[in-house]
């Protein structure tokens, strides 16, 4: 697993990655896409997007699809809200009344918020439409796009619902990226440390020594080829999946916190460079990680991500949202830490002393 | 395929079935489904009834349960309605509120309605928990509670949503069926009669002997066992699962009809029955089927079930309900037929004409 990726590829090395019975597609990608179209004999298509990704991003798809652009759009607001039942139910009603059938085909166009919730709509709807995801904001095509997990939330519980389902196909266009704010590329970003941190220490090198602000095409295929891997071995999140959950178990806390308490709230990515941090601590108390290395990742994060203040009276509710977290079993607070750069430990389980001792630590370096 | 099941099974030989990767219970059904739970590793348990099932059912299973009953209990109105998104958002919202979490374990305690529901709420909940069905009608003990399928239903739409997720077990016990109102296991002997006509005509020839106000255990046994193969052969329907459609194109239509228009609306079973009388027509014009063969199939149903008034103005509503069928591909109206009793034909495009002239003929038999 450590060498998941071992040379920084360049775009010639690039090449379509094989997920779970699916392909992920680089060069050219948008080709691709109408390729998909065309061969895959769909009675229809339907495009979801967001306001910002029917404006940024469905022109470039929509000039490669030329004359076949002949599908139906369904677009939903931006942001988080719109992964709530009810516009999932608002989609589910926009392809009953387009009479969509079982040899449809959904395209999600979009962040993550729209691959999330197309995924599950599509993989319920009349037992299960096809859907490929041509992800357009990075956090989207490191993290979500790949691996299966759809979701929707009820009541601000983040994916509370939804399935394993794969894609038919990923397309990953890296010129989408060129639109997007700053602080939605640095979100991207704090998942691209997270993949090596947990399993490529060369990786971790490269990126510490780069402009963050603009990731290379090259790194982004790096960081989809470690997720890939990763998924690939462990589909269901039995073992080295819940790799991926360093510096989530603090990081969504955070983040949900965040949701409901504050104006201008966390990016996904800002929460979870808090809680790699955090849980980096919780790794040097608990799994052998150096205090170098502790030094080091939180020094790479804080220059990274904005400061965030966390107070004493905020712990007994991160410590509820921790206690709720869909990760946990028979309510202990689970954890995946680190044995050092590049090597994983699942489930530690952490006692709230342990938990609020980190979120000290992460208070103290103000 | 036709030979499914040929001896009539006595008690002893209803062994326990095997369906994909699980078991379907029969003998002392009750108490295997307390095993199921002591040996589970359960973190919780959950049970969902009806308002009847609360009351005639869930007192045997609590006295098998014994010092076991440390379930919680969610409970939904009886009747089709509760299948409405509304009341899955509902299901989901308790068993938040419960603290279910990913290995909770949902016990389906009632009919179709209660399976289909708690199936695809399981089935979504947390991207998927454990769940088991105990049916208690007879319609859910033949035909729902075997073969995967979860569904629910969206501005009356029948399962527009829903999932391919098997149970981790059924548990099919017989003495649940002495509470059951006349009607209701009437409604299940349709599917029963589909079983024989499909694909067993011995099956079929028992059956139209029997009394069928009663069907015996191993009656039960015999159509649980033909379903059983039929799915396990093709999980998705990409083909022979088609032939439990037979009676379904027509019938489906004519119960969503009722299920609007009438204030005594026609039961599931009654509505197939009409169905079944003209998709037998059909299949005499198309397909092969004798006079003698259409002639015995009506006379056996509409003896059994009682004649519903088919107009000619409805037949516009009618049609319009068959085009919106999820079975159906590029705007055909598609329906399984037979050559024979016993012998299934799928995939079979009927015309307007076609379909209007066997409902003509069911009309026809007042
Ligand atoms: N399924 C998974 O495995 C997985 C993994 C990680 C995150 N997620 C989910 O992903 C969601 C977050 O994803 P996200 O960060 O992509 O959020 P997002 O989809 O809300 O996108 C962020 C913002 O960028 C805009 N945008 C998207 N593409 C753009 C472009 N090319 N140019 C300009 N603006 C653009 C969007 O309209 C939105 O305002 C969360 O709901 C999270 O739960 C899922
Ligand atoms: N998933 C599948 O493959 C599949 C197959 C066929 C039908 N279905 C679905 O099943 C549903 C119909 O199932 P159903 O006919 O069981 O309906 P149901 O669940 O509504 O039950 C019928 C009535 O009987 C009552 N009842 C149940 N058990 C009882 C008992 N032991 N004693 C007294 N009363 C009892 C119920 O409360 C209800 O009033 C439909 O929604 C249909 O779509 C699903
Ligand atoms: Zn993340
Ligand atoms: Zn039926």
């Amino acid at each position: 697993m450590t060498e998941a990726y071992n040379d920084t590829p360049t775009a010639d090395t690039m090449e379509t990655l094989q997920s779970n019975s699916y392909n992920i597609y680089f060069n050219d990608a948008l080709a691709e896409v109408v390729r998909f179209v065309e061969n895959g004999h769909y009675s229809r298509f339907f495009v979801l997007t967001d306001e910002n990704t029917a404006k940024h991003c469905l022109p470039l798809l929509r000039e490669k699809l030329g004359d076949n652009d002949n599908y139906d759009l369904i677009e939903i607001n931006a942001g988080e809200e719109s992964k709530d039942i009810d516009f999932c139910i608002g989609v589910w009603k926009m392809l009953i009344d387009f009479g969509a059938d079982r040899k449809s085909l959904l395209i999600n166009l979009g962040g993550g918020v729209v691959s999330d919730l197309g995924g599950f709509a599509a993989s319920t709807f009349k037992r299960g439409i096809d859907f490929v995801h041509v992800p357009t904001t990075l956090l989207s095509q490191v993290d979500a796009s790949v691996g299966g997990k759809t979701g929707i939330d009820i009541d601000s519980i983040k994916n509370i619902i939804g399935t394993f389902t794969q894609p038919k196909a990923v397309f990953i266009e890296y010129d989408f990226l060129k639109t997007l704010p700053a602080r939605q590329i640095l979100s991207g970003t704090a998942e691209m440390l997270k993949h090596g941190l947990i399993c490529d220490a060369d990786y971790w090198n490269l990126l510490k020594e780069s402009d963050l602000s603009q990731p290379t095409a090259e790194m982004v295929y790096r960081s989809v080829a470690i997720k890939n891997q990763v998924v690939l071995e462990d589909p269901h999140e039995k073992n080295i999946r819940k790799s991926l959950n360093f510096g989530h178990t603090i990081g969504h806390a955070v983040e949900t916190y965040s949701l409901v308490h504050d104006e201008d709230s966390l990016s996904h990515g800002e929460a979870i460079a808090i809680g790699m941090i955090c849980e980096a601590y919780l790794a040097y108390k608990k799994t052998g990680l150096s205090l170098d290395e502790l030094n080091e990742i939180t020094d790479v994060l804080t220059s990274l991500y904005p400061f965030y203040q966390l107070r004493e009276e905020m712990n007994d509710e991160l410590l509820e949202i921790m206690k709720k977290d869909k990760k946990n079993q028979n309510g202990n607070i689970n954890c995946t830490l680190l044995n050092k750069i590049g090597e994983f430990n699942i489930d530690n389980i952490c006692t709230t002393e342990e938990l609020i001792e980190s979120l000290q630590y992460y208070a103290s370096l103000n």
